[in-house]
Protein backbone atom coordinates (compact mmCIF):
# COMPACT_ATOMS: atom_id res chain seq x y z
CA UNK A 1 0.00 0.00 0.00
CA UNK A 2 2.74 2.37 0.72
CA UNK A 3 4.71 2.02 -2.06
CA UNK A 4 1.96 2.68 -4.29
CA UNK A 5 1.23 5.82 -2.44
CA UNK A 6 4.99 7.19 -3.20
CA UNK A 7 4.93 5.99 -6.76
CA UNK A 8 1.70 7.87 -7.13
CA UNK A 9 3.36 10.93 -6.56
CA UNK A 10 6.53 10.07 -8.57
CA UNK A 11 4.06 9.30 -11.36
CA UNK A 12 2.63 12.62 -11.02
CA UNK A 13 6.18 14.78 -11.20
CA UNK A 14 7.54 12.79 -13.94
CA UNK A 15 5.07 14.47 -16.57
CA UNK A 16 5.95 17.59 -15.62
CA UNK A 17 9.78 16.79 -15.87
CA UNK A 18 8.60 15.30 -19.49
CA UNK A 19 6.82 18.56 -20.16
CA UNK A 20 9.82 20.72 -19.05
CA UNK A 21 12.64 18.71 -21.22
CA UNK A 22 10.40 19.32 -24.14
CA UNK A 23 10.88 23.26 -23.88
CA UNK A 24 14.60 22.40 -24.00
CA UNK A 25 16.60 23.10 -26.81
CA UNK A 26 17.61 19.99 -28.48
CA UNK A 27 20.69 18.03 -26.87
CA UNK A 28 21.06 20.43 -24.06
CA UNK A 29 22.88 18.90 -21.00
CA UNK A 30 20.26 19.05 -18.30
CA UNK A 31 20.81 18.80 -14.33
CA UNK A 32 18.96 18.42 -11.74
CA UNK A 33 19.39 21.67 -10.10
CA UNK A 34 18.47 23.23 -13.24
CA UNK A 35 15.60 21.74 -13.54
CA UNK A 36 14.84 21.79 -9.70
CA UNK A 37 15.25 25.73 -10.62
CA UNK A 38 13.33 25.97 -13.94
CA UNK A 39 10.12 24.53 -11.80
CA UNK A 40 10.10 25.79 -8.33
CA UNK A 41 10.93 22.07 -7.04
CA UNK A 42 13.07 21.25 -4.21
CA UNK A 43 16.29 19.79 -5.94
CA UNK A 44 16.84 16.82 -3.66
CA UNK A 45 13.58 15.59 -4.51
CA UNK A 46 14.15 15.82 -8.22
CA UNK A 47 17.74 14.48 -8.12
CA UNK A 48 15.90 11.19 -6.11
CA UNK A 49 13.35 11.20 -8.79
CA UNK A 50 15.69 11.18 -11.84
CA UNK A 51 17.99 8.56 -9.92
CA UNK A 52 14.90 6.07 -9.99
CA UNK A 53 13.79 6.31 -13.43
CA UNK A 54 17.13 6.82 -15.10
CA UNK A 55 20.87 5.05 -15.32
CA UNK A 56 22.30 8.04 -17.13
CA UNK A 57 24.93 10.18 -16.03
CA UNK A 58 23.77 10.27 -12.17
CA UNK A 59 27.04 12.44 -11.10
CA UNK A 60 26.76 16.41 -11.18
CA UNK A 61 27.87 16.63 -14.71
CA UNK A 62 24.46 16.60 -15.81
CA UNK A 63 22.17 14.33 -18.47
CA UNK A 64 21.43 15.10 -21.91
CA UNK A 65 17.92 16.17 -22.43
CA UNK A 66 17.34 12.94 -25.33
CA UNK A 67 18.40 10.14 -23.00
CA UNK A 68 16.77 11.72 -20.32
CA UNK A 69 13.21 11.79 -21.87
CA UNK A 70 13.71 8.47 -23.29
CA UNK A 71 14.00 7.04 -19.59
CA UNK A 72 10.95 9.03 -18.54
CA UNK A 73 9.28 7.64 -21.56
CA UNK A 74 9.87 4.40 -20.86
CA UNK A 75 9.42 4.59 -17.20
CA UNK A 76 5.80 6.22 -18.27
CA UNK A 77 5.66 3.07 -20.68
CA UNK A 78 4.48 5.60 -23.35
CA UNK A 79 5.20 2.97 -26.05
CA UNK A 80 2.14 0.86 -25.41
CA UNK A 81 -0.92 3.45 -26.45
CA UNK A 82 -3.79 3.81 -24.10
CA UNK A 83 -7.01 4.48 -25.53
CA UNK A 84 -9.03 7.37 -23.96
CA UNK A 85 -12.46 8.36 -24.75
CA UNK A 86 -14.29 12.06 -24.05
CA UNK A 87 -17.98 11.47 -23.01
CA UNK A 88 -19.53 15.00 -22.99
CA UNK A 89 -19.13 16.68 -26.36
CA UNK A 90 -20.21 20.23 -25.32
CA UNK A 91 -17.31 23.34 -25.66
CA UNK A 92 -15.32 21.71 -23.14
CA UNK A 93 -15.34 18.49 -24.59
CA UNK A 94 -14.55 19.39 -27.74
CA UNK A 95 -11.75 22.10 -26.57
CA UNK A 96 -10.20 18.74 -25.32
CA UNK A 97 -10.99 16.49 -28.54
CA UNK A 98 -9.26 18.95 -30.44
CA UNK A 99 -6.24 19.62 -27.85
CA UNK A 100 -2.97 19.19 -29.64
CA UNK A 101 -0.63 18.89 -26.27
CA UNK A 102 -2.27 15.23 -25.67
CA UNK A 103 -0.61 13.63 -28.97
CA UNK A 104 3.04 15.25 -28.36
CA UNK A 105 2.78 13.49 -25.06
CA UNK A 106 1.31 9.94 -27.11
CA UNK A 107 -1.83 10.18 -25.47
CA UNK A 108 -4.81 8.79 -27.50
CA UNK A 109 -7.95 10.64 -27.04
CA UNK A 110 -9.67 8.70 -29.51
CA UNK A 111 -13.56 9.91 -29.56
CA UNK A 112 -16.05 12.15 -27.85
CA UNK A 113 -19.54 10.86 -26.94
CA UNK A 114 -22.39 12.43 -26.45
CA UNK A 115 -26.56 12.04 -25.43
CA UNK A 116 -27.28 14.03 -28.38
CA UNK A 117 -23.93 15.37 -30.71
CA UNK A 118 -24.87 18.30 -32.09
CA UNK A 119 -21.59 17.28 -34.67
CA UNK A 120 -20.29 14.04 -35.95
CA UNK A 121 -16.85 15.30 -35.89
CA UNK A 122 -14.80 18.37 -34.00
CA UNK A 123 -12.76 20.66 -35.62
CA UNK A 124 -10.40 18.65 -36.07
CA UNK A 125 -11.51 15.51 -37.19
CA UNK A 126 -12.08 13.57 -33.97
CA UNK A 127 -15.45 11.26 -34.37
CA UNK A 128 -18.48 12.20 -31.84
CA UNK A 129 -21.06 9.32 -31.82
CA UNK A 130 -23.72 8.81 -29.65
CA UNK A 131 -24.18 7.43 -26.27
CA UNK A 132 -25.27 4.21 -27.19
CA UNK A 133 -22.27 2.92 -28.92
CA UNK A 134 -20.03 3.49 -26.33
CA UNK A 135 -19.51 0.13 -25.39
CA UNK A 136 -18.57 -1.32 -28.42
CA UNK A 137 -16.07 1.49 -28.94
CA UNK A 138 -14.41 0.80 -25.65
CA UNK A 139 -14.66 -3.00 -25.60
CA UNK A 140 -13.24 -3.06 -29.48
CA UNK A 141 -10.58 -0.54 -29.11
CA UNK A 142 -9.57 -1.55 -25.73
CA UNK A 143 -10.09 1.84 -24.11
CA UNK A 144 -9.38 1.86 -20.51
CA UNK A 145 -9.69 5.77 -19.84
CA UNK A 146 -12.95 7.99 -19.94
CA UNK A 147 -12.95 11.82 -19.31
CA UNK A 148 -16.17 13.09 -18.04
CA UNK A 149 -17.10 16.90 -19.47
CA UNK A 150 -21.05 16.40 -18.66
CA UNK A 151 -23.00 18.55 -16.49
CA UNK A 152 -22.68 17.86 -12.49
CA UNK A 153 -25.85 16.11 -12.46
CA UNK A 154 -25.11 13.29 -14.78
CA UNK A 155 -21.74 12.51 -14.35
CA UNK A 156 -21.76 9.96 -11.74
CA UNK A 157 -24.51 7.67 -13.96
CA UNK A 158 -21.37 8.26 -16.94
CA UNK A 159 -19.05 7.55 -14.74
CA UNK A 160 -20.89 3.95 -13.90
CA UNK A 161 -21.18 3.43 -18.08
CA UNK A 162 -17.84 4.33 -18.19
CA UNK A 163 -16.94 1.66 -15.89
CA UNK A 164 -19.38 -0.67 -16.88
CA UNK A 165 -17.84 -0.61 -20.16
CA UNK A 166 -14.47 -1.39 -18.89
CA UNK A 167 -13.07 1.75 -17.86
CA UNK A 168 -10.37 2.10 -15.25
CA UNK A 169 -9.49 5.47 -15.05
CA UNK A 170 -11.61 8.94 -14.95
CA UNK A 171 -10.58 11.98 -15.59
CA UNK A 172 -13.54 13.96 -14.14
CA UNK A 173 -14.61 17.75 -14.62
CA UNK A 174 -17.71 17.65 -12.93
CA UNK A 175 -17.89 19.59 -9.97
CA UNK A 176 -18.93 16.20 -7.85
CA UNK A 177 -17.63 13.77 -5.91
CA UNK A 178 -17.94 10.46 -7.49
CA UNK A 179 -17.86 6.91 -6.33
CA UNK A 180 -16.43 3.77 -7.75
CA UNK A 181 -14.69 0.94 -6.96
CA UNK A 182 -11.16 0.17 -5.58
CA UNK A 183 -9.41 -0.33 -8.92
CA UNK A 184 -10.97 2.34 -10.56
CA UNK A 185 -8.43 5.74 -10.18
CA UNK A 186 -10.31 8.93 -10.30
CA UNK A 187 -8.61 12.47 -11.55
CA UNK A 188 -10.87 15.79 -10.43
CA UNK A 189 -10.45 18.84 -11.95
CA UNK A 190 -12.64 20.81 -10.68
CA UNK A 191 -12.50 24.27 -12.34
CA UNK A 192 -14.26 26.30 -9.82
CA UNK A 193 -12.12 25.07 -6.89
CA UNK A 194 -8.64 25.71 -8.77
CA UNK A 195 -9.89 29.33 -9.38
CA UNK A 196 -11.28 29.66 -6.23
CA UNK A 197 -7.96 28.27 -4.50
CA UNK A 198 -6.11 30.68 -6.96
CA UNK A 199 -7.98 33.66 -6.10
CA UNK A 200 -7.85 32.55 -2.12
CA UNK A 201 -3.61 32.45 -2.50
CA UNK A 202 -3.92 35.69 -4.11
CA UNK A 203 -5.61 37.77 -1.31
CA UNK A 204 -3.22 35.97 1.03
CA UNK A 205 0.00 36.72 -0.56
CA UNK A 206 -1.28 40.41 -0.75
CA UNK A 207 -1.90 40.55 3.11
CA UNK A 208 1.35 39.04 3.99
CA UNK A 209 3.05 41.74 2.17
CA UNK B 1 8.03 31.81 4.81
CA UNK B 2 6.86 29.42 6.43
CA UNK B 3 3.38 30.33 7.59
CA UNK B 4 2.51 31.47 3.82
CA UNK B 5 3.25 27.64 2.76
CA UNK B 6 1.57 26.12 5.36
CA UNK B 7 -1.49 28.63 4.39
CA UNK B 8 -0.94 27.62 0.88
CA UNK B 9 -1.85 23.96 1.29
CA UNK B 10 -5.01 24.73 3.59
CA UNK B 11 -6.23 27.10 1.26
CA UNK B 12 -5.79 24.99 -1.61
CA UNK B 13 -8.09 22.49 0.72
CA UNK B 14 -11.25 24.51 1.86
CA UNK B 15 -12.69 25.41 -2.02
CA UNK B 16 -12.58 21.37 -1.96
CA UNK B 17 -14.05 21.51 1.51
CA UNK B 18 -16.95 23.90 -0.05
CA UNK B 19 -17.78 22.71 -3.10
CA UNK B 20 -18.66 19.05 -0.67
CA UNK B 21 -20.54 21.20 1.12
CA UNK B 22 -23.00 22.29 -1.71
CA UNK B 23 -23.73 19.06 -3.06
CA UNK B 24 -25.37 18.26 0.51
CA UNK B 25 -28.95 18.47 1.17
CA UNK B 26 -29.47 22.11 3.03
CA UNK B 27 -29.36 22.15 6.96
CA UNK B 28 -27.18 18.56 7.12
CA UNK B 29 -25.32 17.58 9.86
CA UNK B 30 -21.61 17.53 8.70
CA UNK B 31 -18.54 16.36 10.73
CA UNK B 32 -14.74 16.26 10.15
CA UNK B 33 -15.35 12.44 10.03
CA UNK B 34 -17.98 12.60 7.67
CA UNK B 35 -16.09 15.14 5.39
CA UNK B 36 -12.86 13.31 5.31
CA UNK B 37 -14.24 9.91 4.22
CA UNK B 38 -16.47 11.40 1.25
CA UNK B 39 -13.29 13.31 0.06
CA UNK B 40 -10.96 10.42 1.07
CA UNK B 41 -9.03 12.91 2.87
CA UNK B 42 -7.37 12.54 6.24
CA UNK B 43 -9.47 12.98 9.43
CA UNK B 44 -7.26 14.70 11.21
CA UNK B 45 -6.26 16.66 8.60
CA UNK B 46 -10.09 18.03 8.10
CA UNK B 47 -10.53 18.06 12.07
CA UNK B 48 -7.25 20.63 12.11
CA UNK B 49 -8.24 22.74 8.68
CA UNK B 50 -12.27 22.88 10.07
CA UNK B 51 -11.03 24.22 13.47
CA UNK B 52 -8.74 27.07 11.78
CA UNK B 53 -11.72 28.27 9.90
CA UNK B 54 -14.96 27.76 11.85
CA UNK B 55 -15.59 28.21 15.77
CA UNK B 56 -18.76 26.55 15.05
CA UNK B 57 -19.31 23.54 16.99
CA UNK B 58 -15.61 21.63 17.39
CA UNK B 59 -17.04 18.49 19.32
CA UNK B 60 -17.73 15.68 18.24
CA UNK B 61 -21.50 16.43 17.42
CA UNK B 62 -20.64 17.70 14.15
CA UNK B 63 -21.80 21.17 12.34
CA UNK B 64 -24.45 22.42 10.59
CA UNK B 65 -23.23 22.38 6.73
CA UNK B 66 -25.14 25.95 6.32
CA UNK B 67 -22.93 27.54 9.15
CA UNK B 68 -19.75 26.10 7.99
CA UNK B 69 -19.94 27.07 4.84
CA UNK B 70 -20.48 30.37 5.51
CA UNK B 71 -17.57 30.38 7.77
CA UNK B 72 -15.76 28.87 5.02
CA UNK B 73 -16.79 31.87 2.60
CA UNK B 74 -15.67 34.49 4.82
CA UNK B 75 -11.85 32.93 5.29
CA UNK B 76 -11.88 32.76 2.01
CA UNK B 77 -13.24 36.33 1.67
CA UNK B 78 -15.66 35.52 -0.42
CA UNK B 79 -18.17 38.98 0.19
CA UNK B 80 -15.02 41.04 -2.01
CA UNK B 81 -15.02 40.19 -5.30
CA UNK B 82 -12.37 39.87 -7.40
CA UNK B 83 -12.76 40.39 -11.16
CA UNK B 84 -11.15 38.03 -13.57
CA UNK B 85 -10.26 38.13 -17.14
CA UNK B 86 -9.56 35.28 -19.97
CA UNK B 87 -6.85 35.72 -22.67
CA UNK B 88 -7.26 33.64 -25.67
CA UNK B 89 -11.22 33.00 -26.79
CA UNK B 90 -10.82 29.70 -28.53
CA UNK B 91 -13.10 26.61 -27.49
CA UNK B 92 -11.13 26.59 -23.98
CA UNK B 93 -11.20 29.91 -23.12
CA UNK B 94 -14.60 30.26 -24.25
CA UNK B 95 -15.95 26.65 -22.38
CA UNK B 96 -13.72 28.96 -19.15
CA UNK B 97 -16.18 31.63 -20.10
CA UNK B 98 -19.23 30.24 -19.82
CA UNK B 99 -18.03 28.00 -17.28
CA UNK B 100 -21.23 27.89 -14.84
CA UNK B 101 -19.64 26.47 -11.82
CA UNK B 102 -17.55 29.82 -11.19
CA UNK B 103 -20.36 31.83 -11.03
CA UNK B 104 -21.75 29.69 -7.71
CA UNK B 105 -18.23 30.02 -6.08
CA UNK B 106 -18.52 33.65 -6.39
CA UNK B 107 -16.18 33.88 -8.95
CA UNK B 108 -16.62 36.90 -11.59
CA UNK B 109 -14.75 36.11 -15.09
CA UNK B 110 -15.95 39.62 -17.00
CA UNK B 111 -14.90 38.98 -19.89
CA UNK B 112 -12.60 37.21 -23.19
CA UNK B 113 -9.56 38.92 -25.38
CA UNK B 114 -8.32 37.44 -27.97
CA UNK B 115 -5.82 39.05 -30.85
CA UNK B 116 -8.37 38.34 -33.50
CA UNK B 117 -12.06 37.65 -32.17
CA UNK B 118 -13.88 35.69 -33.83
CA UNK B 119 -17.43 36.99 -32.46
CA UNK B 120 -18.37 39.43 -29.62
CA UNK B 121 -20.13 37.20 -27.30
CA UNK B 122 -20.07 33.38 -26.18
CA UNK B 123 -22.80 31.78 -25.96
CA UNK B 124 -24.13 33.18 -22.19
CA UNK B 125 -23.25 36.84 -23.69
CA UNK B 126 -20.16 37.21 -21.84
CA UNK B 127 -18.21 40.10 -24.09
CA UNK B 128 -14.97 39.33 -26.08
CA UNK B 129 -12.67 41.99 -26.73
CA UNK B 130 -9.67 42.78 -29.01
CA UNK B 131 -6.80 42.94 -26.81
CA UNK B 132 -5.94 46.68 -27.63
CA UNK B 133 -9.02 47.17 -25.05
CA UNK B 134 -7.03 44.64 -22.29
CA UNK B 135 -5.04 47.28 -20.55
CA UNK B 136 -7.98 49.46 -19.62
CA UNK B 137 -10.73 46.68 -19.24
CA UNK B 138 -8.24 45.87 -16.26
CA UNK B 139 -7.30 49.15 -14.96
CA UNK B 140 -11.12 50.30 -14.91
CA UNK B 141 -12.71 46.64 -13.19
CA UNK B 142 -9.86 46.21 -11.14
CA UNK B 143 -9.16 43.19 -12.32
CA UNK B 144 -6.47 40.81 -10.29
CA UNK B 145 -6.83 37.52 -12.22
CA UNK B 146 -5.86 36.72 -15.73
CA UNK B 147 -6.61 33.18 -17.22
CA UNK B 148 -4.46 32.60 -20.09
CA UNK B 149 -5.80 30.03 -23.07
CA UNK B 150 -3.58 30.93 -25.40
CA UNK B 151 -0.90 28.13 -27.50
CA UNK B 152 2.13 28.07 -25.91
CA UNK B 153 4.38 30.09 -28.03
CA UNK B 154 2.19 33.48 -27.23
CA UNK B 155 2.12 32.33 -23.43
CA UNK B 156 4.56 34.13 -22.09
CA UNK B 157 4.25 37.13 -24.11
CA UNK B 158 0.38 37.47 -22.78
CA UNK B 159 1.44 36.49 -19.39
CA UNK B 160 4.02 39.79 -19.47
CA UNK B 161 1.23 41.44 -21.17
CA UNK B 162 -1.16 40.65 -18.28
CA UNK B 163 1.34 41.60 -14.77
CA UNK B 164 1.46 45.14 -17.31
CA UNK B 165 -2.10 45.43 -16.76
CA UNK B 166 -2.14 44.96 -12.73
CA UNK B 167 -2.82 40.97 -13.15
CA UNK B 168 -1.38 39.45 -9.43
CA UNK B 169 -2.61 35.92 -10.20
CA UNK B 170 -2.29 33.97 -13.66
CA UNK B 171 -4.05 30.42 -14.26
CA UNK B 172 -2.19 29.39 -17.11
CA UNK B 173 -3.41 26.01 -19.60
CA UNK B 174 -0.63 26.34 -22.00
CA UNK B 175 1.70 23.76 -21.55
CA UNK B 176 5.13 26.25 -20.69
CA UNK B 177 6.59 27.25 -17.70
CA UNK B 178 5.78 30.69 -16.94
CA UNK B 179 8.69 33.61 -15.62
CA UNK B 180 6.73 35.86 -13.08
CA UNK B 181 8.11 38.56 -10.38
CA UNK B 182 7.94 37.59 -7.23
CA UNK B 183 4.81 39.08 -6.33
CA UNK B 184 2.42 37.09 -8.94
CA UNK B 185 1.21 33.94 -8.12
CA UNK B 186 0.82 30.94 -11.28
CA UNK B 187 -1.01 27.87 -10.94
CA UNK B 188 -0.53 25.82 -14.07
CA UNK B 189 -3.17 23.66 -15.59
CA UNK B 190 -0.84 21.44 -17.98
CA UNK B 191 -3.69 19.10 -19.75
CA UNK B 192 -0.99 17.08 -21.17
CA UNK B 193 0.55 16.90 -18.12
CA UNK B 194 -2.64 15.39 -16.24
CA UNK B 195 -3.25 12.76 -18.36
CA UNK B 196 -0.42 11.54 -18.80
CA UNK B 197 0.09 11.27 -14.82
CA UNK B 198 -3.63 9.84 -14.59
CA UNK B 199 -2.08 7.23 -17.45
CA UNK B 200 0.51 5.96 -15.61
CA UNK B 201 -1.31 5.61 -12.29
CA UNK B 202 -3.84 3.55 -14.03
CA UNK B 203 -0.75 1.44 -15.20
CA UNK B 204 1.25 1.80 -12.15
CA UNK B 205 -2.40 0.21 -10.48
CA UNK B 206 -2.90 -2.70 -12.63
CA UNK B 207 1.10 -3.75 -12.65
CA UNK B 208 0.09 -3.93 -8.87
CA UNK B 209 -2.53 -6.09 -8.95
Amino acid sequence: METVKISKKLLNRLPIYLAHLKSLPANSNVSATSMAKALDLGEVQVRKDLAKVSEAGRRRTGRIRERLMQDIEDYLDFASETGTVIVGAGKLGQALLDYDGFEESGLNVMAGFDLEPCTEYSETGKPIYPMNRLEHFCRHYDVHIGVITVPAENAQRVCDTLIACGITAIWNFAPVHLKVPDYVIVQSENLAVSLTALRAQMKNQKSAC
